[in-house]
């Protein structure tokens, strides 16, 4: 394993540094959310919180979940004009940092784009550099399923999507930092992990990383 | 095969009367005005005659259209709202027969529900008796694929649709009529087929059927 200061080292040189969204980028969890909209936060919190543990396949805890929610188009539409997604503090900062030293941020993501894209937008990221699930929707708005395609929808798709942005834009260096265990499974193909405790702390996450931070601001401190 | 005559007399004791919908219940074919007001009419025309006409798998075929149409979710809303589909002559007073001779009408169509439930409406067809695709979309709006485990999605679903109406309420005797090479072909398991050629005339459908008709007429006038 590399050491805390092997991990500060590679940060400094990294071309892009990628981010986890639940619990890291922002404070929650969207599916949560959703699931408290639409009246099944019981039945989805324990799913989540297994799915998170790596106790049960992400694909298919996450179509259980969709399955148990049913949301429909207005719902998340709700959800997103009336309790977005909130930012982590000193996450803005740490963006700003970023490209200032021209260092690509990305937004990796188990979630919802739907949920996530107004997140990008504040933070100042493109669209093109935000890879998350897209929901589906029947003609009345009903549930309709989500895009399996998308790597993000399966087990180890951080892994997919990781490998896949440093072959497209040729980058020798990326970070990976987020607060769960297939956040930390995606090192590699990722050249180093930053576990990120300042939502939720995850013990196997933290036990297993050699930097893990509760504050976006130590990496700030590392940077300038 | 059976004889006109045969026809007739299961058709008088029928317990259910299924329909094809696209250019039999309906004057047109709704894939086509789909494509035309996305602008892909010509590039789909050709394809949904093939399908017709029984040279390409229609699972396949319906992929392969909505992929080139791409149809938006406000397509179809516009589509619905200004250019419904148009009711061929005398379906209405056949439905209305039907009723009073306590015979089940059905509407089983390859088509999309979101453009056949008015028609169904129009003709005092249950919900529940109208079987078709269903689209899917996504967040905002854009083409996301369709329902591909509606067994109308595929070939010989309308076989297997009616096979189900058949053991669900336990119907003794079921005609299907339509115009198109999938409906004769869905008999059996329907007892009875009947070619109709009222909008448009498939040669194939005409030489294989021993009661072809071209006006809904013809039934009521055996029926009353
Ligand atoms: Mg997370
Ligand atoms: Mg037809």
């Amino acid at each position: 394993m590399s050491t805390k200061q092997d991990v500060i080292e590679l940060l400094k040189q990294a071309d892009a540094v990628c981010f986890d969204v639940d619990s890291t980028v922002c404070t929650g969890e969207g599916i949560d959310d959703l699931a408290f909209r639409c009246g099944k936060e019981d039945q989805v919190k324990e799913m989540t919180c297994k799915a998170m543990c790596g106790n049960l396949d992400f694909g298919e805890s996450l179509k259980l979940r969709l399955n148990i929610i049913q949301p429909h188009h207005h719902h998340v539409r709700k959800l997103a004009e009336e309790q977005p997604l909130k930012i982590t503090p000193h996450v803005q900062n740490l963006i700003n940092t970023l490209h200032f030293l021209n260092k690509k941020p990305y937004l990796i993501s188990g979630g919802f784009e739907t949920l996530i894209l107004p997140v990008a937008n504040e933070l100042g990221i493109p669209k093109e550099n935000v890879y998350a699930n897209r929901l589906k929707f029947y003609y009345d708005g009903s549930y309709a399923g989500f895009d399996e395609d998308q790597p993000t929808s399966r087990s180890g798709g951080k892994n997919i999507v990781i490998q896949k942005i440093k072959e497209k834009f040729d980058h020798s260096v990326i970070i990976m930092i987020g607060d769960g265990i297939t956040d930390m499974e995606a090192c590699p193909p990722a050249d180093a992990f930053i576990g990120f405790g300042g939502n939720v702390v995850r013990d196997v996450v933290k036990a297993n990383t050699s930097w893990f931070v509760t504050d976006f601001q130590d990496l700030i401190k590392v940077l300038v």
